[in-house]
């Protein structure tokens, strides 16, 4: 049978990682599906920049339209980054019919829904397995495996970075820049990690899943992101005493209302939640079905060999769309519980940490505030101050609207005994809504 | 479009949970994938057996010749249990060009090698998600998601009831007999456990797993497989002061001479690793791939929803299979390494307990022993005798091939300072070998 033609957009770390492992793996692929696969054209944006690996010289372009146009390329498999080039890149080639293959959650997040559109008017499959979670097969799980599901929730750790970073925070009391210049150091952050430490490297891959789950594409303008740049080793180490760990968690959540929300923030988990023993660069899942119940994935959320594996995943896939055409997969847009639950609205319970003075009658008019609000209190923790003046005063305050908290906790910035800016932090305890 | 007409074979726990399934998420499985599902035919063994959910009873037939002759069903899902009419109905269902799905993984481990051949040459699917790990969508993942990947280890908690039973004699120090009274009490545990105690209900999964890691069957004889009935509280409390927790643990496993080895035992498992702190009736699989890394699944293994939830989703598949034919989800027998691993050759480390004389040189004995077979010794636990005249002594074995070590046990056995049956378990570290 004749092999595969595969054109390669971008040939950066897991580019290269793509090809290796197709030369390394090619024979296991061939006795497992029947069928060669050969990457005929590489498209690169800069030839000439000093690469880990070189590409083949006679493979190379500097254009990716070679791609579009060589008709015997099936498959193009898109590892450029960026989302303009990607976005002109997935029309022509659905345009063409060449079947696609993506690790880029942003072009996803933020085109998904002219992406599918197109893509099922031409019946053209795409597939994205890397695009979340490299190495855990988290797309396939949902679409495939548990499609007799009603999701009433998944949360996740997506970000290894950020949460590499929170790991050394904790385990080293190291503060955030030290641990992010080790994490840069070790190769597990970018030289700019702006992407991965505000939290919109994981609200991409969370709008993706929750496409998936709920059916829907929401914009980025209904999700709420939050990053772990302000958060403080005092944080971590108050989070500690209370039994918590800090997390930059994933949460897609439905509600009985039948609205969804979707949230991703450093959040304090139960020490014991199973979520909460995740750290360093892996990401973990986990998902709440209805008929299936828990189930957790854990494993590598990126780097270059276990994002190339779901790639090679994808190819299969592709290969088998190539021999006996269906349409998109077989999952639709199905747009259950498509109304987005207004952020002010949603419940969570609080972490509030306050730099006040140190002095009787502080915790009174903080607590009367709160009281006002409605909001209970759960846990206080007040340490000896060490500065004459100036001492924390940690809440653990009870389920309260989003709105009521950041109202009640702005009023109470607004104490002369309270300085500075009050640090408001989610507690998520895993329960139902 | 025209609906999808199921033939239901067995109405047991989980064949009336896929039923029910379906008539509460009939319609997100139409929504997802444009099909509609209808049991059309519900065979029964014993159709006066009081069962929790009543079959509809226009629909019962107590042959499930019926399923096959009925031209309006296109799927059978075989639920019924036991080998021998199972094995009767897929050689009738293949011949007559009908899908399957079955979660029995006793007939595909023991006939597995004929099942396959058939389907193959009539291009019949068969889709087994739910034979293992009931809710983990495991066997997608092996075929699907990694299959790029050579396999280097795959390591499962594949028994509910074992693992629950273990968990309790761990946490609450109760003996075997006790935990399994109270798994059968809160329905855990059959009231014949005998496959899931002896270590073959595991057994037939791992079979199932390494078929699709390694591309062939084993036969029965090829695995090494213990069962849980004789661990004591003993065992399991010398292996928590030594820092491991005893699971029964299958370990399906690829050496670098390229011969595999399977097996399923109770195993000592450091007390840091993942697989530990799965509890009760969870299940949990870690993979290791050449290109993914390692990668973890933790779910519930059995039950009614978890299993009725992959064979969902393998409806979801089968109605593609229909809809756009293709050769056994292109995944075929490519038997990697091929060679199964001579038991007695498999390298292990291992836990030894001995009742023995409490008297001076009782240990330099044993030793010698295990010098002249060149086992090294890690570690040595000898508890203050209760006993006036026994007492327990614990010795942890470094690496030693199966052969060498029961050689020396039986050796140590026959010493007349030796009283009873030495116990001698496998200890698991995870390296790679």
């Amino acid at each position: 049978m004749e092999s595969i033609g595969i054109g390669l957009a971008g040939f950066g770390t897991v580019g290269a990682g793509v090809f290796q492992a197709l030369q390394r793996n090619g024979e296991l692929l061939y006795r497992r599906l029947g069928r060669r696969f050969e990457v005929r054209r590489i498209a690169l944006r800069h030839p000439v920049k000093k690469r880990p690996i070189a590409a083949p010289e006679e493979l190379v372009t500097t254009d990716w339209r070679d791609l579009i146009t060589d008709p015997s390329i099936h498959i193009i498999v898109e590892l450029m980054g960026g989302t303009d080039e990607p976005l002109a890149l997935f029309r022509s080639a659905i345009a063409a019919k060449k079947i696609l293959i993506t690790a880029n959650k942003a072009l996803l997040a933020e085109h998904g829904v002219e992406i599918f559109q197109l893509a099922e008017a031409a019946n053209v499959p795409i597939f994205y397995e890397a695009a979340v979670a490299g190495g855990i097969p988290i797309i396939k799980s949902l679409r495939e495996a548990f499609v007799g599901n009603h999701f009433e929730s998944i949360h996740g750790i997506l970000n290894g970075t950020s949460n590499y970073i929170l790991t050394r925070m904790t385990e080293s009391a190291m503060d955030f820049q030290a641990a992010l210049q080790e994490a840069q150091i070790q190769g597990f952050a970018e030289s700019d990690p702006t992407l991965d430490i505000n939290g919109w490297d994981a609200a991409h891959k969370a709008i993706i899943l929750a496409s998936l789950a709920y059916g829907f594409w929401l914009n980025l303008t209904d999700i709420q992101v939050g990053g772990i740049e302000n958060i403080s080793s005092l944080d971590i180490q108050f989070a500690r005493e209370l039994g918590y760990t800090i997390k930059l968690l994933a949460s897609i959540r439905s509600h009985l209302d039948e609205k969804i929300e979707v949230s991703v923030r450093p959040t304090l988990i139960p020490q014991s939640h199973v979520l909460a023993s995740v750290n360093g660069v892996f990401n973990a899942i986990l998902i709440r079905g209805d008929v299936v119940g828990e189930s957790l994935f854990y494993g590598r959320g990126a780097g270059q060999d276990p994002t190339a594996s779901s790639v090679l995943g994808d190819l299969a896939e592709a290969a088998h769309a190539l021999a006996s055409p269906r349409t998109l997969s077989g999952f639709k847009p199905h747009n259950l519980r498509g109304q987005v639950k207004e952020a002010s609205s949603c419940i969570s319970s609080f972490y509030l940490r306050l730099d006040v003075d140190d002095r009787p009658g502080v915790l009174a008019q903080i607590a009367s505030i709160l009281a006002d609000a409605e909001i209970g209190i759960s846990s206080v923790i007040q340490p000896e101050g060490k500065n004459m003046h100036h001492t924390s005063l940690v809440l653990m305050l009870h389920d309260a609207s989003a709105r009521a908290a950041s109202e009640a906790v702005a009023r109470i910035g607004t104490l002369p005994c309270v300085k500075g800016k009050p640090v408001l932090l989610h507690v998520e305890h895993f329960e139902m809504k």
